[in-house]
Formats: structure tokens, C-alpha cells, sequence
């Protein structure tokens, strides 16, 4: 039996005009291999409906899977979501449970939950979302496309919640620590847990937040009493983490 | 007037595994911005000819110009010449001024020019060669399409030889000299001759040979008196060039 075929969409303006060196896709490329999926063809596209819907319509008809990158936070050139609702006929509105995560976010850190953040919420109907757990405003699927953020940190986190579902396991749950800390201070701990809990996996995300450095500590698995464990065991070794 | 437009396929399932980061599609990128030419899309593809003509087909027709990078080497799996010939249905022999090119630099080198070298000659019918001042294996120009190698040397070294010709100017004339000494020990003399004939442009292009350090040194230029002028000074500034 031959592999599962993929491919994977850019989106971007700031790829194309050279501004921006693009590296999900070849981090993409690394972990497809390592899962056994073959990566067929990428493309990178500017950030234009009809572009991204005819890249979407050939992408995801010619391979069993299409990953996006790009698009999809909150300023006006974000127009992944309605590009993928096009493409897939589907009516793009805000949606209460992805609303409801990010009023939950900006609250906890005291900030605005402006309009533009609300377009973060615009789901295409019938999609089901993907988990960030570095900055909350969620990625989607939708038939065989996994719509995915941009920034690398947050694009490499969706990857790791999709990926596994993929492979014909059982869907990963995650639990995530925010560590004002740098991550160098936690890289010893962290790596202790790791091994502690070896049938979990423990990502790390550093952020910049105010010139503070800072780390979102993610632990998955698809034991959902393991993790529960693992994460217990995280918050006593981080206790500064919220 | 808007500007014209371009695009940029890369060839080759290094890319796909993730093995291998690409880079020549941000570094063009970068350049097409300079010369005012809006780059619009680029794909990556495996070394499989359905595929790449599939590609050429769509890019060369949607776009004023399509770049190729890559599958234009000696072994059996760089079939780009071959696979561009079919999107332009010419034939694919080898051509003796290619030949010819090949011939001279393996016999300087005291080098075999072998069967897998030989294929490096292989140009489609009507396309005009594209000077390699690094490696001489030629790239080829075939309607609106420049065959580009992969290697990010050689591919710098065909940009700058092909991007003037697009912008409406004269053809570049190139002089090369390859000089046996790390470019850190070339960089100030070099930094003197450009800033001495600044109408001109000169590149460096280190390699590494049997385990010694080198560089090609290339002058280009519009003017031939200009360039010739400039190309005796670089050789008397590194009177061991060859």
C-alpha cells in the first residue's frame, strides 16, 4: 500500500515580496516524513481569493490531504476563512464556541476583545477546529484541509494536534502551562518530565510579551488520565505558570 | 502600468522530505522585488515529469516569466531539461556549443568528461543557454521560461545573469576568474575594484574543492571595454586566478 499524499498551501504576501523567509513548509515537510505521509507539492500563493480557491480546489481534489499556513488572524488581509468557505461552498459567520475562547483569553489578560479580534472567531460552517494552545485563536478543518496559522510558533503547535489524527490514532488532548519564564531556565525540568512521561509528547513555544520572554509549555497525549498526571506534574514544577 | 509578473517552480524530492531548506526561491524573491517584477506564486514539485509539465503548462501561461530551479544536473533523476522540452514539445539532444562549454572545463581540470556529465548538454531546440560563470553547466531559456540550476551558487550566478534581460536592458556580458583563496582573504581587495568601476557588478561565489577553500570572482557588466578593463584589474589583483 502506497503512502497518504499531501500538500501544503502558503499564504502570503510578505512570502512572495521576499520580506519573509518561509519555513513552515519545510518544517511541515520534516514531520509529514517522519509520519509516514508523502509530501507531494507546495505552493505559496499571494493573498487573493481567487488564488487561494483555485490552489485549494487543485490542491486538496489531487492529494488526500492539504495543510494551509497563513491568513487567518485579525487584520483585513486575513482572508483565509472566506477564501476556504468559497472554496468548499460554505457560509463563513463567527462562531460561539471559537468566540467564546478568545473573550476567555483577552479577558484573563485584561485586554480589549476588539472587532478585529473577533474576526479570529470567522469559522466556515461545518468545520471543526484545531487547537492553539500558544495564543488560543483556533485553526480549522474542513473536508481534507487543515487551515493553519502563520506564525511559526503557532503553526508548528496546530501541526502537532492534527498530525496525529491523521495516522488512524485516537484524537490528542492537550493541556497547556503559560511559563513567564525563559526558555532556557525550563529546558532541564521540562526534560525530566519528558522522560518521566515518555508516552506523552511536552512541546515548548517561547513568546516575547511586553520585552518579557516567556514560555507556552504544551503536554499532549490521547490518555486523557495520563495527561491529567503529566500536567499536575508541570504545574509543580512551574509553579509561576498559569 | 503595473508590472510584469513572474513565478518560480522548484524541482526536486530533497525539498519535499524536508532533507533539504530551500533558499533560492526567497533569494529571488528578494531580487524579482529590486527589479520591480511582482512575483505571484511559487509550487515545489518532485522530479516527475508529469508534474513539472503540469506546472510549466499553468506558471509559463498565467505569469510573464517562470523561473525553474533545480533537476538540471548529471544523474538519471534531473529530467527537468526533458520535461520542459515536452511542455514545449522540442526536442532534447545535446548541443555542441553546451558540449563544447562541458569539454573545456572537465579537460582544464584534468577531468573525465563522462556520459553523466555529458547530459548536462542536453538543451531543448530553440532555447538559448544561460551563462553558469560558477560551474559551467549551462541553465536555458525557452519562450518565457529560465531553466535555473539548484545549487544556490549557481542559481545566484544564472539570477544575475538573466534578471537584466528582463527589465529592458542591454544583454550582460560576465568574465570569471577562479582564484584559489577563502573570500574572506578576497573581500577588501574585491570591495576596491567594485567601488573603482561602480558601473559594473561583481559577485563572489566561494567553493570548496578537494578540501581547499576558493572562490569565483565574476564581473558583469553592458559595456565589453568597460568589462575587459575591469577584468584585467581583477586579475592583477590576484595574479594566482585562473
Amino acid at each position: 500500500m502506497s503512502n497518504p499524499t499531501a500538500a501544503i498551501l502558503i499564504i502570503g504576501d510578505e512570502i512572495l515580496s521576499g520580506r519573509t523567509r518561509e519555513g513552515n513548509a519545510y518544517y511541515l515537510a520534516g514531520e509529514l516524513t517522519k509520519a509516514g505521509i508523502d509530501l507531494k507539492e507546495v505552493r505559496i500563493v499571494a493573498d487573493d481569493q481567487d488564488q487561494i480557491v483555485s490552489a485549494i480546489h487543485a490542491l486538496s481534489g489531487a492529494y488526500d490531504t492539504l495543510f494551509t499556513s497563513g491568513g487567518i488572524g485579525p487584520t483585513h488581509d486575513d482572508i483565509t476563512a472566506d477564501a476556504v468557505g468559497a472554496a468548499f461552498g460554505a457560509k463563513v459567520d463567527v462562531r460561539e464556541d471559537a468566540k467564546a475562547l478568545l473573550a476567555a483569553h483577552y479577558a484573563a489578560r485584561g485586554a480589549e476583545f476588539t472587532p478585529a479580534r473577533m474576526r479570529m472567531a470567522r469559522i466556515p460552517e461545518g468545520a471543526t477546529l484545531i487547537d492553539n494552545p500558544v495564543s488560543v485563536a483556533p485553526g480549522f478543518t474542513i473536508g481534507n484541509v487543515h487551515v493553519m496559522a502563520g506564525v511559526p510558533n503557532v503553526f508548528q503547535a496546530m501541526v502537532a494536534s492534527v498530525l496525529p489524527t491523521l495516522t488512524g490514532g485516537a484524537p490528542v488532548l492537550s493541556r497547556s502551562l503559560r511559563v513567564p519564564r525563559p526558555e532556557s531556565e525550563i529546558a532541564e525540568p521540562l526534560r525530566d518530565l519528558a522522560q518521566t512521561y515518555e508516552d506523552l509528547s511536552f512541546g515548548s513555544y517561547p513568546f516575547v510579551s511586553d520585552g518579557n520572554y516567556g514560555v507556552n509549555l504544551v503536554v499532549r497525549g490521547q490518555d486523557e488520565a495520563r495527561l491529567e498526571a503529566a500536567f499536575a506534574a508541570l504545574k509543580t514544577a512551574f509553579p509561576e505558570g498559569e
